[in-house]
């Protein structure tokens, strides 16, 4: 087959400065930067020669400015960031939570809001399910016990609890907890849940009210939005209907549990144990709880593997394409 | 309502030598004797108060021993017991590998085996499960991090890798591997296997080869009986077949892994991870894996949950009561 004839290489800059112009608030992760870069020009307000405070750089663009892509949790799109910018007319964030965005100020002033949608679906619903297994199970615990040179001395390990036939709450039953569901479903699970509104199309029990749900749980799954009211749903209420042989798990935001009254029902023997992706001081989580072989740590990782920052880098791209074209969105909020 | 009559109490000593008989070869757990001794009475060479060597304790019994009831792996039910017993007509064992068993023997002399049937499968299959996602998205590892306090000092964790949509391929289809495949197929995996002989009636890729099967997976799970053939069936060739990023769990027997190769090929990163229940020589494991981060070890405990142990109390009562009122056993091997 013939060669084509070899293109004359762009003019990289005169070629950037007809993308479309997005606004972000902080360093993206670099593999996201390369993959948005060659399709969208990015204004950053940290790199401003002139070293103004946000608030002046942000009046300097404020007429070229339509979307802002914001990942939070430290930067948020408040009030006064959608004040300063009459024209924005797209809040994108990367994440599937947006405690980190003013919705009710974005739907006042007609601004769309676009967010990762499922992509993390999976990935925190297989996570939940291998803190389960592994809480059960004594995955991790074992491991210690190998490692630490205990087999030959000490014998046998103690034995974990089955999962098949054990009684699971989900308290949020979105994507995340649909996902969650099916799989324990193979697992010969019983699952119930909670959420603000009954689903009328799940096939699992209802209950109106967490403290009920707990009660009727061996396992009790925390996966939904942290919103002012679900600060603290998980309570010591809850956690005393769980009872002592209950195990919590928490994939969603460590503030959905009071964490003061958590540690203290594990060590104390009220709660029989717990997974933990999440905690309310993130990075700092209770050393209390580094004592404790019921219970299985880790540092808030339940979201992503790089599988996922694939998708969610082509689901971004999908999304900016589709507004700056006048498309509808792919996962509008 | 009116109390019945009170009983009075059996003359449980006159009771018992009435139970039927059954020769066992060691002790048994505590929970089992206790919920077996009220119904059987027990043969226990160990205790024969004229400390005579078990050849000359089973002659002299061997005119009332119709029933053996043996758990393995220590003590064996070789040829020379089987001639020792002309009138066994049961060997009954609580696990569900039977390697302990001389089979042959068994059969050419009309002996029936029965064993713990499909008990032990669920457990083995969470189990298994849990190993999975401990390896691919070190939750095992991660806990360690925490637990170290590394968090807030490194930072974020590194990610794992994603479950869904990864090509497993199951060596070994029995119960326990149908098991696993509805479980893995339940997360969006791709699921092959091998066997000795295809199973017709399954919806998974078949491979005759397990080198062709490794090729074609991402996670390699091992779980076929151990007999002379399968002994080392994971070689270096299947490891290296496996590749770089492919991860190896074992939940059936140590020996099924040439485990100085799998050693050597973690260590050289050969192979991405492993998930490790069992070991060649147990309780010692390869002081070389206490390094890695991307292999998680069990002290031999997936086959096995209080729950399970209940359920084959049950079942060995089943079987014993089966034979000695000349019903169809509920496990026949």
């Amino acid at each position: 087959m013939e060669e084509p004839p070899q293109q004359p290489p762009p003019d990289v800059a005169a070629a950037a400065k007809d993308l479309p112009l997005v606004l972000i608030l902080e360093p993206l992760y670099p593999s996201f930067e390369e993959g948005l870069s060659k399709r969208f020009r990015f204004l950053k307000p940290w790199e401003s020669s002139s070293q103004q405070p946000l608030e002046a750089f942000l009046a300097d663009h404020a007429d070229s400015i339509r979307v802002v892509f914001c990942a939070g949790p430290f930067k948020k799109i408040d009030s006064a960031i959608i004040s300063a910018l009459p024209r924005l007319q797209l809040v994108l964030t990367p994440s599937a939570g947006m405690n980190h965005i003013d919705l009710a100020e974005c739907r006042r002033k007609g601004i769309a809001v676009a967010n990762a949608g499922t992509v993390f679906s999976v990935d925190t619903a297989d996570y939940a399910v291998g803190l389960v297994l592994d809480v059960l199970r004594r995955v991790s615990a074992a491991d210690r016990f190998v490692r630490g040179g205990l087999w030959p001395v000490e014998g046998k390990y103690p034995l974990g609890s089955k999962l098949s036939g054990k009684r699971v709450g989900i308290v949020g039953l979105g994507s995340i907890g649909s996902e969650i569901a099916k799989r324990l479903d193979a697992f010969g699970c019983i699952i119930s849940y909670t959420t603000r509104t009954r689903k009328p199309s799940s096939p699992y029990s209802y209950f109106q009210n967490i403290c009920d749900l707990a009660a009727d749980s061996d396992i009790l799954i925390i996966v939904c939005p942290l919103t002012d009211e679900t600060r603290h749903i998980v309570n010591r209420d809850v956690l005393l209907a769980l009872g002592k042989k209950g195990v919590i798990i928490n994939v969603g935001r460590g503030p959905l549990i009071d964490e003061k009254e958590l540690v203290r029902c594990l060590v104390e023997g009220e709660v029989g144990g717990a997974g933990l992706d999440v905690f309310e001081n993130e990075p700092t989580v209770p050393q209390e709880l580094f004592l404790l072989d019921n219970v299985v740590l880790s540092p808030h990782k339940a979201v992503l593997t790089p599988e996922s920052v694939q998708e969610l880098l082509q689901l971004v791209i999908a999304n900016l394409e589709a507004f700056f074209s006048n498309q509808p969105l792919l996962t509008p909020v």
